[in-house]
């Protein structure tokens, strides 16, 4: 890298005085694969057990991880859900295609009260829980405008959006988050009735509804059923629900059943490089660098544990 | 409307000197759907039928309006390719989550040279065609920043972006747009292998590639194909292969059988209506209005020809 430096002229050291950017940031030479090879161990995390909900659909393991910062009293709820058994037994009852699949107890969504779940030690009413306070965050932020809010950044892995002014921070509705569908009353949400963004990040939605988390692995068994009928992809027939066969708490499965699989910290130099890279072409492919990086277009990377 | 608008005080006159958006731009009361309602014969228009392919996949209409605006060579060749069959029997060869479903022709994706569909009249070589001149460009802009581009905005019922200061103009990688796979080589497409974008818009593909399209209805059927095993989602077994078992030009298909659609125009009050009422909160659900709204956040109505 320092042969790549040149000794800066005097032009140019009055640019850098201005804009330090320009020499605390040279353009990246590696590619993002090879920042993920290179990373240290310290760079990855185990998910949260207690705050990670694992989701057997399909055969398959949808993994979510919650947002206890951000939406305690949600988070809490769907833990207390899991672990009675609520979402065992739910289903996907909608597809809409490029917004939402979403999941709930199949007789809360045909209307039929005397065969609704229980819902045990769970609260059926919690407050909104849209944003957070801005200040004291520990957010590392993106360089680039995100247009949907004056500051953007992710925290706990989680992709957030900020209005410093307001001192507000919330989580921003990217591909694969998690938000508790509610109806008219703001504060009409309870965690029974959950849904992940299949398509592109519906950011309208911020501060208008609680995100309780992100589907860290999985995503593709909720994005790829089929697109329910109408408008907003509600499937019409029973026979069409796709069931949760189980949901369990990452720390109620046994060890030995546990995915094998870390999460890579978003707090660390290197998902920071991660961003940068990302905003420039690297390789043989593209011609051309974005220069840009928006928390929509960045995953957080998961792997086995080594 | 009118008895919304108070005389405005003389401070009042003061900021809308300065600020006439101010004046120009009362907040919307009507919601998207009531534009859509509300809206003239002249806000529409058939599908060019010299410029759409008409797939049928799994039994479904996937309709790809092309753009030949913005990619000529592309176009004329693709619309050769459609009526000398080479489409008819491709198949869709890869469903990458949150990136892209692709389709070509299965013996090029398993590199049987001896197996391959014959180009007929159609170009095995084609000039890249990755954007056009800014200056004159018909645009309805966006007034909200994009992060990605100057400018931004629709040409055709295409999502655009632009810089204007190098008199460039380009089309987004937003949600359905298509563009031509190529190799290495930026001038390496041809129209033979095509891909849809099923997630969130990978911008930075922007100006990296051409694109000569966007599915403008249908795009469903592409999204909820089953993902491909590893990283880039191809299909690893030929029987995965989803066929495209018919492709036809709109014009030669019998008047009969065409789709009964049409598609609101893009250069219109009403389409600038739409966008502007897409950065509020209108009706009883929503509590904040993002007012904000992103050229990949706009999908272009379509509905029944009345």
């Amino acid at each position: 890298m320092r042969t790549k430096l040149h000794a800066p002229t005097a032009v140019a050291w009055m640019v850098m005085a201005f804009c330090p950017m320009v020499w605390a940031k040279p353009v990246p030479q590696i590619s993002q694969a090879d920042i993920i090879k290179n990373s240290a161990p310290g760079d990855w995390r185990r998910l949260d057990p207690e705050n990670t909900v694992v989701m057997e659909i399909n055969g398959q393991a949808v993994i979510m991880e919650l947002a206890p910062r951000f939406a305690p009293k949600h988070a809490a709820n769907i833990r207390t859900l899991t672990r009675e058994g609520y979402y065992t037994g739910s289903a996907v009852v909608r597809v809409q295609d490029n917004y939402v699949t979403q999941w709930a107890d199949p007789a809360d969504d045909e209307k039929e009260k005397e065969k609704l779940k229980p819902l045990g030690t769970a609260l059926a009413e919690l407050p909104a829980e849209f944003s957070i306070p801005f200040k004291g965050l520990p957010i590392t932020k993106f360089t680039d405008p995100d247009g949907w809010a004056p500051v953007s950044g992710f925290v706990d892995g989680m992709p957030v959006a900020a209005d410093p002014g307001k001192n507000k921070a919330w989580l921003a509705h990217c591909y694969g988050v998690v938000g508790a569908a509610r109806g008219t009353k703001p504060d009409s949400s309870n965690g029974t009735s959950l849904y992940a963004i299949n398509g592109q990040a519906p950011r309208a939605l911020d501060l208008n509804i609680t995100v309780v988390g992100r589907i860290v692995k999985g995503m593709e068994v909720l994005s790829s059923m089929p697109r329910g009928p109408g408008p907003m992809g509600f499937y019409d027939k029973p026979d069409a629900y796709i069931p949760i066969t189980r949901a369990r708490m990452l720390a109620d499965i046994p060890a030995t059943e546990q995915p094998n699989i870390e999460i890579m910290r978003t707090d660390t130099v290197t998902w920071r490089n991660l961003v940068e890279t990302s905003r420039h072409a690297i390789g043989g492919w593209a011609v051309r660098s974005a220069l840009h990086s928006n928390i929509c277009n960045r995953s957080v990377p998961t792997r086995p544990i080594p």
